[in-house]
């Protein structure tokens, strides 16, 4: 059957706008309305009355609750996320939450004033009532909770791989810097770093941290140079502390990566802009944004969801900050 | 009089969640109630029957178009003004217009169409007729529009600044890397530099590019060093950039500073990880945001607005990619 998404390519516009022509609403460029309009005669389209009134329903908006926009890892997750609803004509009411419980409360509320439809939440508080006392579906993104529906990437093992290549690549000294103790995330690829390492017998240092800020990376980075300062392997909790370790490890004359490897977390995308470029666990953000729009769209429209639960792998993405292996 | 803000500072909650105590309308943590309760208790307040009226009022949706959140910058932008909205229990519906016009339509389309009541906008189409027959107000912000209300900083300034600097440590061939042709404060930025340097009679060459994508950032790069190796100064076109050049000036074994200088734009958080850390002219960014914020809500709330126009100043940021003054 011919729908309006074929009338949308064809036109080489969005979905949106050929809804626009058809409802005769809202504004559309003259040009525009007539290449849909040709668009339409050549297809011998007529509009479903069922997608049009879908269409047409008020509340297309969706309740998106990120930890903090600021952290690069999370623009991804976004955009995965609006590039999926956009095509779908749903609409995006965003809050941070900076991990405060309190705020994350007062989103939902008001997520719900505003007659959001759905939700995606990048909680540490899955568990909570407020979630599941919701009348609409949530999907947890970048977090797990036992069988809601969630999607994530596979940490424990990105950090298995982080440890298994730094050691591949030659590194016996090793400091594994530990994410902040509340984001499940950042403990999951912890634990599966230190657990390849003492599966293989091999010492090493940890380096607590409690944020993913900007501006603490800096001070975690000194700390571990101070406490560490023989360590030839640094296995960061994310880029942005990584770029901090590169940084401190230059102004201390060290060479990176003939003294020191450092592999990040996430892949965010300045890591290959960075000198020398990054090596990190990829995780692939904009797809994990889109596999939990498409999931929300689906429990949302109600249609038949094979596997609520998605997890994504991970991946090594070999860089200048890791020596070749022999 | 003592106002709801008074009894959130005092109880040490937010606004809203002192609200929702008073309205007996949804989920309050029984502690935060009992914190909540006894500060109004000791401070002995009323609810402002206006007051809990126009907190009620269904909407406080703010439209908000930024043209791509996974540019560093524009996230700054983001929290400042969701920062200064959630103070004041506004929620924002997001969009990315990618800098593209139907794209930006649909948005606004659709934000109207979920009752926004105002609305801020980063676009590239201000003089747009859908702009003027808006019934709500607006805030264009990064950008300038003759006598609408707008929040920017001041990019020619900038661009001077930068072409200052980079002559008074030494540079003299100097490439100017302009920034993508329809992106107005990109062009503001790119015709202070070269004012500067037709001023001081500076030969200098121009690196043409066509967006701020990390992807294509890396390409400028390689094109600026394959016309001019010789070049011993770089004003980039913004951080981004400036990252891919320090990269690619390594690649080639040129050392930073002292072969060459280069000079970023709007110091975005990584700026200060790079190694070495980029030099940079600083637009307050999360200021923008939050003045952007405060502007539109006191259009929305009928406030005397003094200046409807704001434009910020911007600074030089020394780091290690500029030699010192002599």
């Amino acid at each position: 059957m011919m729908t309006i998404k074929d009338v949308a390519k064809k036109a080489g516009v969005s979905v949106a706008t050929v809804s626009r022509v058809i409802n005769e609403s809202g504004y559309v460029n003259i040009d525009t309305r007539k290449k849909v309009e040709a668009a339409i005669k050549e297809m011998n389209y007529t509009p479903n009355e069922v997608a049009r009134s879908l269409y047409k329903r008020k509340s297309k908006l969706i309740g998106l609750l990120l930890p903090d926009i600021t952290n690069p890892f999370f623009p991804q997750l976004a955009r995965g996320i609006e590039d999926r609803m956009q095509e779908h004509g749903y609409r995006i009411i965003f809050g941070n939450s900076d991990e405060n419980e309190e705020k994350e409360l007062d989103y939902i509320q008001t997520f719900i004033q505003n007659n959001v439809i759905g939700m995606i939440s990048s909680t540490n508080f899955p568990e909570k009532d407020i979630y599941s006392n919701l009348k609409i579906p949530v999907v947890f993104l970048d977090r797990t909770s036992n069988d809601s529906p969630s999607v994530y990437a596979d940490g424990r093992k990105g950090g298995r791989i982080a440890a298994q290549e730094i050691i591949a690549r030659g590194s016996s000294k090793i400091t594994v810097m530990q994410g902040p103790a509340h984001i499940k995330p950042a403990q999951d690829r912890f634990q599966g770093a230190i657990e390849v390492l003492d599966e293989m017998g091999i010492t090493y240092h940890v380096i607590q941290t409690s944020s993913f800020s900007h501006t603490e990376a800096e001070q975690w980075a000194v700390e571990l140079f101070d406490k560490y300062i023989d360590t030839d392997g640094v296995i960061a909790s994310n880029d942005i502390v990584a770029t901090a370790v590169i940084h401190e490890a230059h102004r201390l004359g060290k060479r990176v990566p003939q003294d020191l490897q450092i592999i990040g977390f996430d892949d965010i995308p300045l890591s290959s802009l960075l000198s020398p470029s990054l090596s990190t666990i990829r995780q692939p953000a904009h797809d994990m944004g889109r596999e939990a729009a498409g999931l929300l769209i689906k429990l949302i429209e109600q249609d038949k969801v094979e596997d609520k639960i998605i997890q994504l792998p991970v991946s090594f993405v070999e860089r200048e900050t890791t020596r070749s292996i022999e």
